[in-house]
């Protein structure tokens, strides 16, 4: 007998370019990677614990078409994004419900990279696994990325996969 | 049937107080969380690949004592550097034969940030793992730490293991 699982907490968003849904290229690859190289075939030696944190749409740019005449649609407003993301949280849930791996999801709002770490202090997993677009020197820069501040700032180990060439949209943007 | 392992490389160093042959706690530690939360009882579907790389001796401040009367001395000078490294990997070598996982380890000479990169590159292991000291911010800034350069610049994903706080020694450097 093994004792507990080991916990492995998985950082996963929506694709920039397909939206909701549908998870991005590197939040699936982050997840494939773990299943491939870490679990393999010992399923019940690891716990996978998704955690989707939602972006508050401060500009509400998605949602110009939209019209807002009582509290009730913006009451709407919010249950359908929370929809959304419980139907990218699905995706993992049932691949690992398939394969019979133990798994957790949730959904919080706010600045991902600082939530991801909030909920590491939290929860406690044994390491975080994120997934990353693999931006150039020049974006990087400017935007910072998600991963380097989990790598920096989470209090557990934390590994960065990145996604392959051939898996990478010409604008690297795009995910 | 699995397939091929996962083939996991661990940087390892000797103990900057006790010396060789000792490994240093960083290193134990990285390799115990290995065992204990990615390997557990798969020990048929991992690889461990431990490379020790050691830093040219360039002062000579270790052989004050020494006298060099020949190129004897010197050519004996190098077979003992690279005993003392042996001696080191033998620890590692002997847990991974112990709890039959397969393994295999070398060493190499020069910066170790660089040289592990390098060979990141040349063997292509699935991800590395690091140990780390844990500086404070102040230490960081000017010696930067091995782990730091390798998330950056390695070829794979890299995990890096901090020593938790009941392990590190009251001053940082020591390990």
């Amino acid at each position: 007998m093994e004792g507990e699982p080991t916990r492995i907490m998985l950082a996963v968003n929506e694709s920039t370019i397909k939206g909701y849904p549908h998870a991005s290229i590197s939040s699936r690859k982050a997840f494939e990677w773990t299943l491939q190289k870490i679990v393999r075939s010992n399923t019940s030696g690891f716990k996978l614990l998704f955690l989707h944190v939602q972006v508050p749409d401060e500009d509400g740019f998605d949602d110009m078409d939209s019209v807002y005449a009582s509290p009730e649609d913006f009451k709407n407003l919010r249950n359908r994004d929370r929809a959304r993301g419980l139907h990218l949280l699905e995706f993992f849930v049932e691949r690992c419900h398939a394969i019979e791996v133990g798994c957790e999801a949730w959904i919080k709002k706010g600045d991902p990279k600082e939530v991801i770490c909030h909920e590491v202090k939290r929860v406690r997993p044994d390491f975080l696994v994120v997934g990353c677009r693999g931006l150039g020197p020049f974006q990087r820069v400017f935007v910072g990325t998600v991963s380097e501040f989990c790598v920096k700032h989470a209090e557990c180990p934390v590994i960065t996969i990145k996604r392959s060439a051939e898996e990478t949209p010409q604008d690297p943007v795009d995910d």
